[in-house]
């Protein structure tokens, strides 16, 4: 039997954080176990045509105002630090149909999203005991109540621009809780090119010992005094203190009778608190498909274009004649069923992010949210996905000028000859949900749920020796890189505090 | 001596909204005692050239997803309620130099002042007892603190687009409490077509009995049991409850032992909490100016164009080459005096509303806040006024798509020969920070002030007789017309549940 005085389930960035803490404070012995066979968790960094490279985790620096892990890079010689750009320019949006919807003077869809997440907001402040909708609901219940002060057109194309909200959260509108909704953002955010070079930094501060890849964690048993982590290899390391960091998705398995890939058997088992919290909590899965073109034909002007899901041309003569809310909502649910056949790609509103603009790389990171995520990434056919989105595809190159078809080269046996038709070189897409060690992306919220409980159940023991840190652990920069960060160095310093 | 109920002083909104409760309630007695000659108060429609109408005073709903006056409107008959237009589309910027800076991509300046308010209001929030800075010194505290992360045009033009929030409080961001600073918008702004219908409406509600305009009221006597109001033409009433809606200005009044227009002797003297918290509040000073043409010839396409005050070209580099704030706020500060000689109208934010794209009248209403509303409502003189803003006005018509110089017909004797040319034909200016029984706006904060002071100290006394209304009365409106309303409803409910 090793014995350690700690140990780290996970190197993600709230894992490595953690040891490089204890590591500065003095700790001598601590293991970091880690199931894939590379560091930074959801934080993943790779390399596509001519060695393009994106991120296909995290991949932006949210909060810059507050983020903790920005202004510790911002304090670095710049040679040392994650280079970034702000992105945050606003959006072009286009629909299908109408073409560009953004920043009209007659429309104001971006002052009346604000309206409407603010609407929601008051729902819940005016009476605390409202019961939750979903976002689809309260986006129908906004329409209602407000239609003698909307347009047509307002009423057509705000639910699609509301949508967007879905490329936030990682889920769809009708899984989303509306109480949940509102992303308070706390300065700009900035693209960061390339997460992994923060990964190795972090790591580069610890010891190589520490590090174990490729080891799964089968049990951890508290016996009151020490933690006995045992891993696939039938090793048990002794240690003072454990901090499991895996994914709340993979955390859940614990609670669950069946094996599973990645389940950890907690002895004894979580306590009900975490078990309740569990309850009312869920999991998105923010995916990404990156679309790599030989060369740059459109507009450079805008980092972002929203692509909106398809709107219905008589939806304000139905939200107009509704005399009843609820039946509107059961109505308009049913008519906006997903599907997922060919050329249904407008059934979801998708984010463009333009690289070329800041980085000069002539492709685009294009995000989904979940159920698209699931279905895009069981495809597995980089021909069917092209396919899949071909539509909105060439109606984005349209929008930002650039008419002509796009030439599909994935074999890279094309000889150029007009300059200006786009040649799509290749496509990398995520895999976070067919992943065993994330099954999605991160923490999000259906109607009900309470993301502090898991937060509070998870971290109010001040005397368990079974710690736990993460994106879903802590309450300011829940879901982000940097609360993942902060909740690593939080526990490193509860241990070397307890142990000092 | 004359009994009454019930006597009101002040017919403005908060004065007639209490009568008419009050009416509705049952009162058969009450006296609204009004100083002006006419109802309304701060809610001023006047007439200008061709019979066009505009609103000197207030002239939004503000919050429209609370705002309870906006929405009893609502629920009125179309031909009974005042019209209004959500003229809240995105604004147009321009700088004298640089021409147009809205929605830049690269300079995104509506992005950074969203994030400076942000920074603004985490200043206070990680430090609860950080002191109060003034604006400038906050917005220049910013530009310190993150020039790493602005560019030059940026640092340059932020200040500028920071001050429009002036404009929203009336005094200028030397003045301005940083603590006080954000607005939270609940819902969209809608321009108000005009407020004397609403005005009107409310007072037809009361029995025409009840009304004395050109009546001052000298002093309110409380022995306990029945309150004295005494009025210049000598009478005395006497009643149970008095309401006390006149602008927190005037009341301020009672609390100095000179003698003032509009004061009132209270008698027993205000109490020590109400005297301490006008130690915490002050007063702004919006200001209006109408320049009505003769006939449009500029784009009707954006609702509200603001013209910056004049940048420094060198203010990047005096940022990037500080060393210590303080001195670097001194400096600035020191180089950005008002001037207020002929055609330092760049020296000040303003905002032009367009009333053409609305209503088809080709005039702009042109907001200012002080000092520079006290400097243009003391020239009194249409012809210096026009000159003073000419510079600005031909900018914003070229701005606007109509490069012709504009001509100057007061006197309505041109023969209009050249279509394309601007003819202005009249202006209108406020004058309220001349007029004895405003001297202003509305409520504003200092630095160091706390609304919410004055705000309990004129309504905790819940035996008092003498009850306070108005705009300066109350957090959720507070300073807008339905803050004043909701606080007119308040008082009369709480003595008509008194007297039940």
């Amino acid at each position: 039997m090793i014995e350690n005085q700690v140990v780290i389930i996970g190197a993600g960035i709230a894992g490595l954080k953690a040891a490089s803490e204890l590591y500065k404070r003095g700790f001598k012995s601590c293991t970091i176990l880690e199931a894939r066979d590379r560091i930074g968790g959801r934080l993943h960094t790779v390399t596509g045509y001519q060695n393009r490279r994106y991120d296909l985790g995290a991949s932006w620096h949210h909060d810059t105002l507050v983020n903790g892990l920005f202004l510790e890079e911002l304090n670095l010689p710049e040679d040392q630090r994650a280079s970034f750009v702000f992105d945050d320019d606003s959006m072009v949006v286009f629909d299908a149909e109408k073409g560009r919807v953004d920043q009209d003077p007659e429309m104001v869809l971006e002052i009346l999203l604000e309206e409407l997440v603010k609407y929601s907001q008051l729902h819940f402040f005016e009476d605390l005991s409202a019961q939750d909708l979903n976002y689809f609901q309260m986006v129908v219940k906004y329409l209602y109540e407000r239609r003698g002060l909307l347009t047509n057109d307002q009423i057509r194309f705000l639910p699609q621009v509301a949508r967007f909200m879905e490329l936030w959260h990682g889920i769809d509108w009708k899984s989303q809780s509306s109480k949940c909704l509102e992303i308070a953002h706390q300065g700009r955010n900035a693209l960061v090119l390339n997460y992994d070079k923060i990964v190795r930094r972090i790591a580069s501060e610890i010891p190589e010992s520490w590090l174990q890849l490729s080891t799964e964690v089968k049990e951890v048993r508290n016996d009151g005094k020490n933690v006995l982590v045992t891993i696939d290899k039938g090793e048990t390391i002794s240690c003072k203190y454990v901090i499991v960091t895996v994914p709340q998705s993979i955390l859940a398995h614990s609670l669950q009778p069946e094996p599973r890939v990645g389940k950890i058997e907690f002895i004894p088992p979580l306590n009900v608190n975490i078990q309740d919290a569990f309850k009312k909590t869920h999991y998105g899965a923010l995916g990404k498909v990156v679309f790599e073109f030989d060369d740059c034909c459109w507009s450079t002007e805008r980092s972002r274009i929203l692509s909106l899901g398809k709107s219905s041309s008589n939806l304000s003569q139905r939200v107009r004649e509704a005399r009843d809310l609820s039946l509107l909502v059961e109505e308009l649910d049913a008519n906006t069923k997903y599907q997922f056949e060919r050329g249904d790609s407008w059934n979801f509103p998708l984010l463009f992010v333009n690289m070329v603009k800041h980085t000069g790389i002539p492709s685009f990171v294009m995000l989904m949210a979940n159920p698209l995520t699931k279905y895009i990434e069981s495809m597995n056919d980089k021909g069917k996905i092209f396919e899949f989105f071909t539509p909105v595809l060439e109606n984005l190159l349209k929008t930002l000028g650039c008419a002509e078809p796009i030439v599909k080269d994935f074999e890279n046996k094309l000889v150029k000859s007009n300059k200006k038709a786009p040649i799509l070189k290749n496509i990398v897409t995520t895999n976070w949900t067919r992943d065993d060690y994330a099954l999605g992306a991160y923490s999000a919220c259906e109607p009900g749920d309470d993301p502090m409980d898991l937060v509070l159940a998870l971290t109010e023991n001040q005397t368990s020796l079974v710690r736990f840190a993460g994106e879903h652990t802590i309450m300011d920069g829940a879901g982000c890189v940097y609360g993942a960060w902060q909740s690593g160095k939080r526990e490193a310093d509860f241990i070397a505090d307890k142990l000092a």
